[in-house]
């Protein structure tokens, strides 16, 4: 399979945490060539919004996605409000950023609740909420299924058929307002995987993330791999991906508290690269 | 709903693994009034196929299932072929024993392979190869699906959806040899779950795990919880099964390194007891 276009790598925050702020990150992938950025907004509100748009432009980088909004179900209907009013926070972020999407962990469930299905509920009716906002500033909201090991505590969507049926519930016409994010860490595992990215198709895409699952992995949140350290597949589901029309953006979004983190972030974003070209 | 029938309750060799051998746990059980038990190949190799089936009828015990067989794929077919040999040698034992089934936990990736398709493939090839002999011998094989976050190193069929179509596709007309073993723990998170227990029906599950998911979870394997004290609606599953046609035990799993398997088993089966009557 041929080499991914070097000018489609993109680097989520997440990958260089602990080292670098968001101005680093910026200027970091300046340095290094790359042309995606994926902001996390923690990171966002330390630089500030403004700030971070005009750094982001200065540069030509494109920003493929906005970390996170989501995190809708709540034990009380006060909670679920003040969720949905930060949402819309995230959305109005995402459109100063001119962010191609902005990501929803859709959120858990509820502390003390055993009722899955119910926070099943609240998210379809959290997106179904903010989805006319974001429609209105154009920015796209994807849907990211997160691995079932996070089903309790960060996100209750846990595979690709889940997330595309919400949104076949929530945007039957595929009008590019809302989709979906493909992260191979989380959906590497997935017997339907090839088929419902078939099913996606190039209007529900809008993410694509990359990272490596490995063997052993030592901790259900902040133990990935490097792309080629682990045993996901990497072309394999980018020629799903490219099948299907995506053309978009591979996003490195690493979460590795005992490794990466703890580099020299130039280093972790020069293998960052080389990887892309030789795995990916 | 309903407390469940007491006589219904299994212990799992692995609750009490490190604390009892078979001939503790088969004691155990009679002592605390289980009638059915469900050991591990290695503990019943310790103690010996032939004193373990006496024991085991001595007490009046149900052999609720066999642990395991499965672990196909290989990187060569010599190895596969050894196998396969020793699942027909765990057929053998689950036959001496009077085994309700022969859970089978298929295997994940050979070493170094990202071939997922591949070791599924080898997972089918090898149930069909041991099949017939497992009919001939009257134990019924029940394919255990694992988490998905054990995909890589355990087990490669990660729903019950792809377990049972495992199961259509070798044994289509449900004759009774082939079907599912369905574990909270692997489960609970499938948005599919109710559905694929109703089409499991009556005639295809064999056996019924419990245990419970704790937040946060701190091992990939060794961290499940007791009943009661993780976030698994077990009652609502239990009904699920009973709507389909199931009137089998409950059997209690529980991998728990740093907590269950440092306590007294005669304490850890009177709360098995208990959480089984108020939580399941």
């Amino acid at each position: 399979m041929a080499s991914p276009d070097p000018s489609l790598l993109s680097l989520n925050t997440a990958t260089t945490r602990g080292k670098w702020g968001l101005a680093q990150a910026i200027e970091g992938c300046a340095r290094h060539g790359l042309r995606g950025i994926a902001p996390w907004r923690d990171l966002l509100h330390e630089m500030g919004v403004d700030r971070a748009a005009r750094a982001i432009r200065a540069h030509g980088l494109i920003v493929t996605g906005l970390c996170r909004g989501g995190m809708f179900p709540a034990t009380t209907a006060r909670q679920r409000r003040a969720n949905i009013a930060d949402n819309l926070r995230a959305v109005d972020e995402a459109h100063a950023l001119g962010a191609q999407c902005l990501i929803l962990v859709v959120g858990g469930l509820p502390k003390g609740s055993k009722d899955l299905a119910g926070a099943r509920q609240q998210v379809k009716d959290g997106i179904a909420a903010i989805l006319p906002y974001a429609r209105k500033a154009g920015v796209p909201l994807a849907i990211e299924p997160l691995h079932p090991m996070q089903a309790a505590d960060r996100a209750c969507v846990n595979t690709l058929e889940q997330a595309l049926d919400l949104c076949d519930a929530l945007d039957a016409r595929a009008s590019g307002a809302l989709g979906v994010a493909v992260d191979v860490y989380h959906v590497w595992w997935d017997p339907k995987l090839e088929a419902q990215i078939r099913r996606a198709g190039r209007k529900r895409i809008f993410a694509h993330h990359i990272c490596d699952w490995l063997v052993p992995t030592t901790d259900l949140l902040l133990d990935r791999g490097m792309m080629g350290d682990g045993v996901i597949d990497l072309m394999k589901i980018r020629g799903w991906l490219e099948r299907a029309g995506y053309r978009g953006f591979q996003e490195v979004e690493i979460f590795s508290a005992a490794n990466w983190w703890k580099r020299d972030p130039d280093e972790v974003v020069r293998i960052c690269k080389r990887r892309y070209r030789r795995c990916c």
